[in-house]
């Protein structure tokens, strides 16, 4: 047991709240780091559940009402990996008890809940962080390395998309637990939010931020039963939504999600096109990126396909794991971003996406909705 | 020599020049075909490069005003290769000298010169055809036949994009023979016109007509030296542009192209997402078709790399060519376009896309510099 | 903690060490098992460092002398992840004390030892496998599915490779704890016990064991610096080795493995090709089955990706992990592994491979070292 | 027409009497050279069908006896396209009427045949080359142009493939016009001179000569039934080959070649491992061009895939052809080859690979099939 101990306050169990247990449990066999999370508590209505995901992941203890959680003093972070629609009550009264408070993405329903919940962290003076965790896939680090060092150039263009094909199925139903991504009262919005959220925080990140935006949006399927009534209700959340935009360094963008295309399961895929080289990036593929460098000899140019694992021993994440050519995967983005988090408190700089670097993204979705709505070119305000 | 002739005059020796003379001369050498074209004359202005010009591609004689070559009796077709601001005047010439049109593409400046190019030549009753040549790239026209027989079910998603990277550097002229593509008078538009025009021709043939758009254009490098003055003069054309829309059968279209994509070269790729499956096709690659079937068995389920050169002998291209696995390219693809427009002669029915065909992507193209104007959706009218 | 227990005492601290206790550390959290494994105790002659071990994976204790873990009685297993020339000596010592072994890959030196190891643990009775990992990557689990239910016929071609370049500066030296695998006295051979014996493995599970084979060594570096002696000393093992092969179906082998491929890492890749379809590998993006299958129908035909994330319901450890998509990487075929392994012990017949499957990968071993030497064919006995 | 002409004539007008003929017919399109072939006479016994091939490409007059073509004062250059067999006969003949020589690849049934025909063009003095094809892909050529420039650094293996998979089926017959490559009498061997002989050739000129050879060959099919006595006759070709050999550079070489690997119509690929550098090409996508340089720095070292239609410039065949992007195909290579021979008319230097060249492959070819035969390593001699 190291030295600092994180006892963190797991509110949820879902897909997310696995990812983040396994990225606490593995991130010191990895990181030499000073801290070390410590799986106090997990809290969840449903108390059967809950205690069967403590006793999988090793939490010493459960909480039914996240309330109590909050109270408790052998608490040190709260980590929201519930609904959106619940973030800001949470978050803002974790702040106020003074948790370290690590949320799931999107930070909010909207900008104006994230701009509180911004607040309510910063007056606290507590560390904060968004799970925007494609940051910290190895290749797209790389490609943030490669940026910073000029050897893109002037960047003309960027392109991100994000496919699935999840919901095509009209007999998919939404609402609960599991599936409340279908319902605009929990999740606020469809792909906007869930998907594109995740390329438009990357693109911020590599590319700088966004001035104005016109979008669409569109719902395919209309009517879907709910789990909580049983009956066919409207669909509020967008099923696919595209949008076109002018970043502030006056490259354009071209983002597109949807949960309608079939073939694909969760190609997010970015590329970005500057005067001396273009970069390019795939989730199904993660452990790649693609360069081409204009640089290069003329007769030999070509796109490089640089396998991360072969680091050269420059990378921040690769050498912790195994040898070149032995690919790691999705979930190992998760540790990183606690390894940086854990790093960051250790230094007194608490690693980013902090809250306040998501309301940027939340900002753009916004934006984006209302063009969508307006059929109208909308400043990021 | 085969019993019927079609002897072209052919107008302009440029880059489309070649490839439509290496066409002409080729086409009866791998199709069965009772036409035969006959290079008879070729025409341009500067009558020591178009000696050349026919010299090398055994033309029987030149012109030096395209007016003369049209009053020849001995010539059948027109071949209209010069830039687009000249096609309108050529078109209705030809038309109402009777003569066969084979005109490049864009059809026309805009929709307007489209629409009497139309009526010129239905009035005239002469058969006429626009050289939007990637329907008959091999890989393109199987994707063609998947979409026809049903197998992708209803379409939601429509994406194409056509990237380049030729003009980036601020030292490339604008306007003269070589780079009239740069000159908004000569062109019309930049790459709406040169590239996007060919995403929607493809498009509209493969998933039908486009209802609305909503564009962004850009021009990145503001001045450039004109090859007619020497001087720096503004530039018209736009070096980048991308568009949504909404197709009649109301899936969604992403659109884009540009000249700025540092690492492409001529990457025309589109996608195709059904409910029962999905097609992608890329030019740098151009006789692979990528097919996923969601009605394969789940467990090995995947997207297929169909090399189109092994056909199964249902392709009406292919089994003219070589053996399975060995490729065909670029130029093929005007090969194939002369051979349909030979046999339809032969049957009455000339193949498209006529300039009819061709008018409904002009229409689009216009909604689209209106719309990156305008900064609002617009209707194809 | 689970009902059943199964101690582990590990011997060694290496890469493999470290793959091993990850494994055993994350098992529980994916798969539901009776058995529980848990570190015990770890083993090596350097205290220091095996502390810093234990510390990092959460072993109870740690032992400096093999014998004496062998000895304890709160030991249920031994984990043998020493240098190849030690495996035979501590799995007898283990056998004989009762202890299930879990040996890494290869078995042994050669056949001669292998055959004792397996005569020791028959003949205690004792629960034994080997760790030839590759089998449980997900994709290669799904080409053994598929070979299973027949889809590719009569198997006429096998073929394999495992490329790395890691030893291409003469500067590397040999032996001592980090590069025992370049001394022949420690590892017995190169590439051959090193790399082929995966290949050699898969291939045997997939396609049934070979009958005769005739090979070729290389040591293009012929002398290195030893970390024993600090002198250059000559190199004995095999910087490479390729064989031909006919396995005991009729269907022909090529094998190829080297330190000395520029530009790959880990490039493990096999094929196969039967008379209905193909299967094809590749470590360097092990998430990916591809697969051609002759029964599509002929237009559409091509080989598919299968991105082994999209498992349809089918696969025996996917749907363990994340969802569509989202891959998993290296290490996760040791908890595969693991995985398997307890379930055998749950239902009383231990998964393989078990020594007695190894030491056939060790009889072609052999006769692939021993047909190098002497330049001609040999037949594996 | 060129003041320079080189009469043709063609004996043959199979698969291969097609591809010489259209690289005849369309060289001086794209090539600025003094000599025009010109297609002065085809031969063959089948008057009908000859004829029919004369009118389709344009030969002035037809043959039916290759000795009397030979006899003819009116041809220069007399191009073999028949079954292997009969290649030295007609080059003997043609030697001895002091014509210049194009012979279909290979050479001859052996390499004693290949002596005899050297002595025949060498004494005569007349020009002559075999149609080794490959070297002209213009991907392949440019390997040749990095291997030459020394960027690779010391070679340590050359390994390649030619994988087909029409021949599976029991019911394709042997011998006739279309399948004498499955008669052993007609063409010598079977994927040996057909298939491998090509990579041999190449191997030959990107890695020098090859000392020692160990084979192994296999006929799956044993009884097929021949087209001139409608019988089921043994076959005496070998199906697959595979063998291992030295280079005289003392790399290690690895090749193989089936027509029984399911979903792979003409896979030729080969790879080539230097100390600096690695270079892989695929004939299934041959426009490109696969280069791993490790001098490129580490974090972004990566395998580039170079598109051969972006040459820079420096490329001695793709500027004669379209815009960068736009690919050539496989009938190219032949273009070339015809274009580097007329050049080396003119210069007095007529291009390889020659009979000389080509004799050396031969003599591969016979050391592989004597040692498949005796199961034991042979020199190439």
């Amino acid at each position: 047991m190291k030295e600092k101990q994180l006892r963190i306050g797991m509110i949820g169990y879902g897909f997310m709240g696995r990812a983040h247990s396994n990225a606490y449990a593995r991130v010191n066999q990895f990181f030499d780091l000073a801290y070390q999370p410590v799986l106090k508590a997990a809290c969840a209505r449903n108390v059967e559940a809950v205690q069967k995901f403590a006793d999988n992941w090793g939490y010493e203890s459960i909480e039914s009402d996240w309330k109590a959680l909050i109270a408790r003093d052998d608490i040190d972070a709260i980590d929201i990996c519930v609904p959106n629609n619940l973030h800001k009550e949470i978050a803002l009264a974790a702040a106020a008890a003074g948790k370290i408070i690590l949320c799931e993405k999107p930070l909010s329903m909207n900008a104006a809940e994230g701009i509180e919940m911004c607040e309510a962290v910063e007056k606290a003076g507590v560390a904060n962080m968004v799970w925007y965790n494609y940051r910290r896939v190895p290749a797209v680090t790389l490609a943030k390395q490669i940026i910073d060092s000029g050897r893109l150039g002037k960047v003309f263009h960027y392109r991100a998309n994000f496919l699935q094909d999840w919901t095509i199925s009209e007999d998919v139903p939404q609402g609960g637990a599991a599936l409340w991504r279908l319902d605009a009262a929990a999740a606020g919005s469809g792909v906007t939010g869930d998907l594109l959220a995740h390329c438009i925080d990357t693109a911020i990140w590599l590319n700088g931020g966004i001035r104005d935006v016109v979008a669409m949006t569109e719902t395919f399927v209309k009517e879907r039963v709910h789990a909580d009534t049983g009956k066919a209700e409207p669909v509020g959340i967008d099923d696919a939504c595209a949008f076109l935009c002018h970043f502030q360094n006056n490259s354009l963008g071209l983002f597109e999600s949807t949960r309608y295309a079939r073939g694909h399961k969760a190609l997010y895929t970015f590329e970005i096109n500057g005067e001396q080289g273009s970069l390019r990036w795939d989730l199904h593929d993660l452990h790649r990126l693609e360069f081409f460098d204009y640089n290069d000899e003329g007769a030999t140019r070509g796109w490089r396909s640089i396998h991360v694992t072969d680091h050269g021993g420059e990378h921040p994440y690769m050498d912790h794991w195994w040898v070149p050519g032995l690919q790691i995967g999705y979930e190992h983005s998760f540790v990183h971003q606690v390894a940086d988090f854990l790093k960051g408190l250790e230094d007194g700089k608490p690693a980013g996406p902090t809250f306040r670097d998501a309301l940027e993204t939340q900002r753009v979705c916004d934006a984006v909705l209302d063009s969508a709505k307006s059929r109208e070119w909308k400043n990021v305000t």
